[in-house]
């Protein structure tokens, strides 16, 4: 018989941009499943991925995604690994032909990573950016033509913190990154075709990748493509090969509280959390936004300081009072707030209160 | 403040495949990690990937392989997803050029699946099998050409349970799929070019895949790959994108007990229980081994009841005695007893007393 006690000193406040901060009663759970899962007397780090304790959870995330996400039966959900990064990939080996052209919507630098992978495979039309404006804003005119293979885009930009707040509508399948803000909002999620997410943002921890597709929209292409890059695999076979089993476990008790909570009520504190540090960053005369206010992300608000010699000090003054990863993205400097599901009203209250304290003694 | 309290109950002895019981020290390190990482006030499943926190865990990880295997300069370590599975594919996407040759030794199920995907990218030669066999032997007699791409091997053969004890000798690349018996025996490392191996035998947790390869090696083929099924990605930036931090953190946490155990007392303590296994299995009336004496493997013991009736009774008699995962795999039935590095001698001890028992109450 052993035993373990930790003690959590709850002292930061995390604004990481991903990974990033998790439901507590997901964290306090998933450290009890690694010691003992579910009395079984086993870790939930050495339980089979074939045993009916795994299939349990896994069948129940994929089932909670679906109920979650108001989705039916011509989707699959397939918990898969390599991040976006491998969707970006995965996406045109599977759904663009060899002689076809893919659609991209470039709204920033993880839209350039999505394009380089596509043009491996085939030809790829960007449709719209706003690069030369530092994607400080998500484009809006954009011609689509019906032969394009699918139209990818990206709904939020944690780099420079815009988002999609209107998607676009077209009758060709549309393919969403949506890594930084799955599940943080009410959307009409059948309206995409295929929707792909890193966990570590808004879903659990680095290491698995939620992936959910349309049926019907496979099997159109004539290469070969390799097993395990092949979606069709993966719905044939959910349980292909040894998947991520703590990294869908932590998926699970994340989803079960956002189930909880209920995502009107998420979508509403997101919006309550986005609103006060936007209105403060607007408000706040040392400070200025860097995404223009109309394409502004709930997710992830990035500004600066006016007086270029105040951005250390405040980094300084913000880190010293417990508020960690908001040092913005080296393309941009600043600050960058990330404030994913788990990020309590109370943190942002708390960086709201900073930045005036900061205009008292810096103004 | 909060406070979680977990008692672990020692009751159970894994003897599954993979994933498969771990250090204990390391799993009960995990969970601290996870509640609060070194006093961060964070859990380690959400730290950023960029963090000075997991730069140090990243770089230890890759530091202690190369260190417990003995290679040098020459290779690089990577941590990657997507498991062997993966690797059956991104072994000849780098290697085997579109008009080349592989040659694979076939000793089992997951050598076929790797001469499956390397079929996606060129010609493959099977230079011997034991198929016929049902794969209870190794093939010790082929012939290599100095044309093929590489020559591709099965270290151990986690279905039947046969092991590779004399490693071949060519001039060409060899490529070890070491998922099940890596770290597991002193070895000469650098008689391979590339080596991959799943986590969840020896070294951690379901979640991340460890490639070590000479990176000479790469850079031959002319075809296009995608920036993540690369090793040169990899080897040039080695944080490409978020890595499965928590995989490789309980991964870190098993190199550091590997490393304070020393590799040649784990080989003595496999040699020691595989011993013990074996020996009971021939001198036991009731039982017989499935893999050919002399390719025994000392990860994963292969065994039957004589009477098929006793097979039922046998797993039932087990299982009440808190032994998980002694199935065999269902081509053979039977019994299959994996007894990696973290299962302790004693475990071992208790399933040759029970077929001690089950002999004496059934024999």
């Amino acid at each position: 018989m052993e035993q373990t006690t930790t003690t959590f000193t709850d002292t930061k406040i995390n604004f990481c941009p991903g990974p990033a901060t998790l439901p507590r009663i997901a964290v306090l759970e998933a450290a009890r499943g690694i010691v003992n899962y579910e009395d079984t007397g086993l870790s939930v780090l050495e339980i089979s991925h074939r045993s009916k304790e795994f299939e349990a959870i896994f069948e129940e995330a994929r089932a909670l995604v679906k109920e979650i996400l108001g989705l039916g039966e011509e989707y699959a959900v397939l918990f898969l690994t390599g991040g976006a990064s491998m969707q970006f990939c995965m996406v045109p080996y599977n759904l663009l032909p060899d002689n076809g052209t893919a659609a991209y919507l470039d709204t920033g630098v993880w839209s350039v990573k999505a394009i380089k992978e596509a043009e491996v495979f085939g030809k790829t039309k960007v449709i719209a950016t706003s690069k030369k404006f530092d994607y400080t804003f998500i484009p809006k005119e954009y011609l689509l033509y019906s032969s394009y293979a699918y139209l990818h885009i990206t709904t939020n930009n944690t780099v420079c913190g815009t988002q999609i707040h209107k998607m676009p509508t077209t009758s060709i399948p549309i393919v969403a990154d949506m890594s930084s803000d799955i599940f943080s909002q009410q959307r009409d999620y059948s309206q995409f075709d295929l929707i792909y997410a890193g966990a570590q943002k808004n879903l659990g921890p680095a290491g698995t990748t939620l992936v959910i597709v349309k049926k019907d929209i496979l099997g159109r292409v004539e290469r070969k493509i390799p097993s395990m890059l092949n979606y069709q695999t993966h719905i044939k076979k959910p349980i292909f090969n040894t998947p991520p089993v703590f990294a869908i476990y932590t998926c699970l008790l994340t989803l079960r509280w956002i189930k909880s909570r209920g995502i009107k009520q998420i979508e509403a504190d997101n919006r309550k959390k986005s609103t006060m540090l936007y209105e403060e960053i607007d408000r706040n005369p040392l400070f200025k936004g860097i995404a223009r206010p109309e394409d502004r992300s709930m997710m992830n608000a990035t500004f600066t300081t006016i007086n270029k010699a105040h951005e250390p000090l405040f980094l300084k003054f913000v880190e010293a009072a417990g508020c960690v990863g908001l040092k913005g993205y080296r393309t941009f400097g600043g600050f960058r707030a990330s404030m994913y599901n788990a990020m309590p009203v109370e943190g942002v209250a708390t960086l709201v209160d900073l930045m005036q304290e900061f205009e008292r003694t810096h103004g």
